[in-house]
């Protein structure tokens, strides 16, 4: 059963977002007086005097609402459900990360910077059969879980709590990582930047990595020790890095990184801005398909928590 | 049910394809006289003397077995099932044509060439959300299909018959491929090479093309009409292209393809030796089990067929 969703997108017009409220079934309307359900990329005081009890639902654009909240707007007592985009950008992260891991294992760094046919010399590997160690299993991971899955790739999840991560084959604590590296064919950092994870792929982790092991970094520049990593290429430890992040960051220009064939660096583009706008139009959406149908909403902020 | 399964690998010893055999489930034996099924990587010669009539299987190491065929010794009038590798290596051609593709997407081949930080400048764009043309739908296309469902790719496939592909939003058969360049964000194309197929993408296709839209050539070189190629980068007419087969190949090291910065260019290494050899382990692994539970073995030899 769906019903009819009268929505507002506002304050300004948006195409891609109008066009992804009617993708959902809903109906477009012009005037908030008119709406059930608003979606919102403007501030909470441009949205405070248009809010009425016919509002239903407000869609926010961001994954972090810490100033929503602050503006006390956002209560719960009521009927009224506020969703922000939690999880709608990991995916878009975790797509950057696969591509880092896919170009390493492939050697397209090296085949980018040829000047000419080298062929055999530039033969990669294969994902296929191997064991990736993912280092957080937030939203980011989960996605890159999803799109290793048609590799056959047996996972190592770590996690802060150790559990269950829905794909992972095994799923261990930050306090047992080391058990990990000299399992992983690649590692892929996508854990926040805390006084955990702080060099957490230190000297002895590199040593502990196969030789022929990628890593992979979309997380935060601080989780990889930038000078152990120099190190480790000079010692043949892994077989190459793949940074969106690094550590100082921007990377300075005379860093020996920019000159190691077997490193790949993005200049924290993990997150374009135009593939955000996609991933935010498939949210909307998606949400308003659910509250036409009475499903549970994607986001549901909930104040109480903080998030 | 499934039942012991008594396997040779010859005529050379593969610890890889014996642990294949035995992550199957099957049973090695060293002599031929003891065993039920033979995973083989010599000549037919060399076979023939050791064949008896307990060999209910044979696994073919190629995928053609075109030499096999004229050895006469592939019989499929008696009880034995012979296979070949047909479709094993499939998978592996598309994890290329699929880690070309986001590289592409993602801007990595200028990534990869920069030697300072640019930031925003290299942000790309997202899978998520386009429509793919894949320029024929065998092993290769079929596999990358897989591969692209996590991104909710929309797929146009394209092939001789217009049969159904699994996966595919749309299919086409090469006389209305034209219809489908404008609606392209990405085209690959993994077609073998033939009459139909020669210079399929010349001026006019790529000029049809967004001009956001991205090439991937992981068939050969004929498929695409290299000097158009030059043209359609200097007019714009596309974002990018990712070959892995050139025409002429191998690319002289004067062609202006190698200073394009929106070109990435590998040398033939779509197929590399190490991962075609996990490629053949996986399908030894699953054919011992589908063997022993019997169920249909993957790439059995049809002479009457040809292949």
């Amino acid at each position: 059963m769906s019903t009819e969703l009268l929505v507002h997108v506002g304050p300004d017009p948006s195409p891609q977002l109008e066009q992804a409220v009617r993708d959902g079934g809903g109906t477009l309307v012009g005037a908030v007086a008119e709406a059930e359900a608003i979606v919102w990329r403007g501030s909470p005081e441009q949205l405070q005097p248009l809010l009425h009890d016919g509002i239903r639902w407000v869609q926010l654009p961001s994954a972090g609402v810490e100033h929503w909240l602050e503006s006390g707007l956002i209560d719960t007592a009521g009927a009224r459900r506020w969703t922000a985009a939690t999880g709608a950008y990991g995916a878009i992260t975790a797509e950057h990360a696969f591509a880092l891991l896919l170009a390493g294992l492939r050697r397209l760094p090296e085949c980018a910077r040829a000047s000419s046919w080298q062929g055999d010399a530039l033969e990669g590997g294969t994902l296929f059969g191997t064991t990736v160690a993912i280092i957080g299993a937030g939203g980011i991971g989960r996605a890159l879980i999803a799109m290793l899955e048609p590799f056959g790739v047996t996972v190592l999840a770590v996690n802060r709590s150790g559990r269950e991560v829905p794909g992972a084959a095994e799923i261990v604590p930050f306090t047992r990582v080391g058990e990990l590296w000299p399992r992983a064919d690649a590692v892929v950092l996508c854990a926040p930047a805390t006084a955990e994870t702080h060099h957490l792929l230190d000297a002895a982790a590199l040593a502990a990595l196969p030789a022929h092991a990628w890593v992979v970094n979309v997380a935060r520049g601080s989780l990889v020790d930038t000078d152990a990593l120099v190190r480790a290429f000079a010692d043949g430890a892994i077989a190459g890095a793949a940074l969106d992040v690094t550590d100082p960051e921007p990377l300075p220009a005379d860093h020996p990184l920019w000159r190691e064939p077997r490193a790949l660096i993005t200049p924290h583009t993990a997150n374009p801005a135009g593939p955000l706008r996609i991933a935010l139009a498939e949210r909307v959406r998606e949400n308003v398909a659910r509250l036409r149908e009475d499903r549970e909403l994607l986001g549901i902020v909930d104040p109480a928590r903080g998030y």
